[in-house]
């Protein structure tokens, strides 16, 4: 059965700036208050990593400290490790994220260490987040695909989301990283890992790459999965460079949930002309489909 | 059930290109020839319409002389009249196609007259047509919507289809012209459809103007309708221009049948290769998701 509502998780102003440079403090700010006021709920607002490794994210505890604290939003923050929970927490961030790869392969590329490792140095922050009482959730990347493996097992995707669930993420959510997947892989990824934690607990999290993530959604829709990742704008990698991460735009998404009459207290007027601000700040056309169609000029 | 294998209708050479200016004979006729050597079965090549109102269209008939005949496609060819059809006979066309809308304000304010009253005046055409053993498709635009009306219902879509099935179309292309419908209206719409005329005789035409597209033929999949149209490399409006009529691309929808296990028939590489010649013909990059995720820089 089709839900009534779902809750959209917006990655914009970090999964989606992340890559980019030159967008100011006040930009970012800006944004995720013009997200909060378009009725989104949850935020990723920044990201507390070294700025050696990611100095675009470099201001997320002046953004934190910025931002216009919407009642009943929850702001979010990527920590890496148990010193990026402390600046977080004392960010004020309402929650946390950490992550964790599906590929073996992509995990030792990325931060040379296995799955098991990378997931285990988690714990000391795990444990203090637990104390804060700030909920933490997990990313699971590869979920479809590696570009170094190709192919990622189901099992292994369970498996590393039991994990992550079992060591205290309150959710899992389950991304496409390099958006390669299709609606029938992309849901019996998901029945697979649905078997070994609860659906209500795990969110989408797909790459529009190839053009699939909202069919890849619509796969999904009626099995309990109740939320699902997004970027305004589809921010996340210009439309026309190789590699990009081709975030799926939260404008379009929700714009397919409405018109299936799914609720997810989004005013999408209020959230394209979000990403068109942003989209403006950095100098290109949104992403979003639905935000071209709809543009006045 | 999902079947096991569709069939792809080509519409970019001709409701791809018909609004591009500065195409060259040449630049279509390798579009063409590329797409056959790819393995797609069904083109529309061309438009027999009065070169007055759609210039970019005038060539048709060269078009139809320079390309390679591949055995076993069907070369197809838009024509609004008898006149079309006459010099679409005489260019061999294999296949033509007439058309109506769903829409009463759309037929009046694009045609002129009332939607009957345009379909009436196919009459001479269809005998034509049936005399000389040429298959006619019927298209049937504004399935989902209407841009002077907004919602059209889904029994006047229904209405128009079979009339057009009556008449002796072979196949009634369903067309959602402005990109508006989402999966479970273009669902719905199909079924009303599909309750007047035989399934296997219809055919989806779904606009990606809203990045709705995928989705809404992910939603059809299992009625039994067999045939999709699409244009190599999103040909059919800039993707950045306020109502870019948005056809879907191609690749995207190979991309994700094929990963979805059902044929085709299409080599994907050849099929983005010959949307990313036409693509820098037009000097734009192409607008399948696909063909930018794959390009090699």
């Amino acid at each position: 059965m089709l839900p009534t509502e779902v809750s959209i998780f917006e990655v914009g102003p970090r999964d989606g700036l992340q890559n980019e440079k030159a967008v100011t403090t006040a930009a970012k700010v800006a944004l995720i208050d013009q997200l909060s006021a378009a009725g989104v709920k949850r935020i990723e607002a920044g990201s507390f990593v070294s700025p050696k490794w990611v100095p675009q994210m470099a201001d997320s505890a002046q953004v934190f400290a910025a931002i216009n604290r919407s009642p009943g939003v929850v702001y979010s923050a990527l920590t890496p490790n148990l010193q990026g929970l402390e600046l977080a927490l004392a960010a004020g961030a309402d929650e946390v994220a950490i992550f964790g790869a599906a590929s073996e392969s992509f995990s030792r590329r990325n931060i040379n260490c296995s799955i098991d490792e990378s997931i285990a140095r988690f714990i000391p922050l795990m444990e203090k987040a637990k104390e804060a009482g700030v909920r933490v959730r997990g990313y699971v990347s590869c979920v479809l695909g590696c570009p170094y493996e190709g192919e990622i097992a189901v099992t292994e995707v369970a498996r590393v989301s039991e994990i992550l669930y079992k060591m205290g993420c309150y959710e899992i959510s389950l991304g496409d990283t390099i958006g390669v997947g299709t609606p029938l892989n992309a849901r019996r990824m998901l029945d697979a890992v649905a078997a070994r934690v609860p659906v209500e607990q795990l969110a989408l999290h797909f790459h529009d790459t190839y053009g699939q993530a909202l069919a890849n959604i619509l796969a999904c829709l009626d099995t309990g999965v109740r939320t699902f990742d997004a970027s305004v704008a589809g921010l996340g990698g210009c439309p026309y460079a190789k590699g990009a991460s081709g975030n799926l735009a939260s404008e379009d998404l929700v714009y397919m949930l409405h018109g299936m009459g799914i609720e997810t207290g989004i005013d999408l007027a209020k959230l394209a002309a979000a990403g068109n601000g942003i989209s403006q700040a950095l100098g290109r056309p949104s992403g979003a489909k639905v935000a071209r169609a709809t543009a006045q000029n």
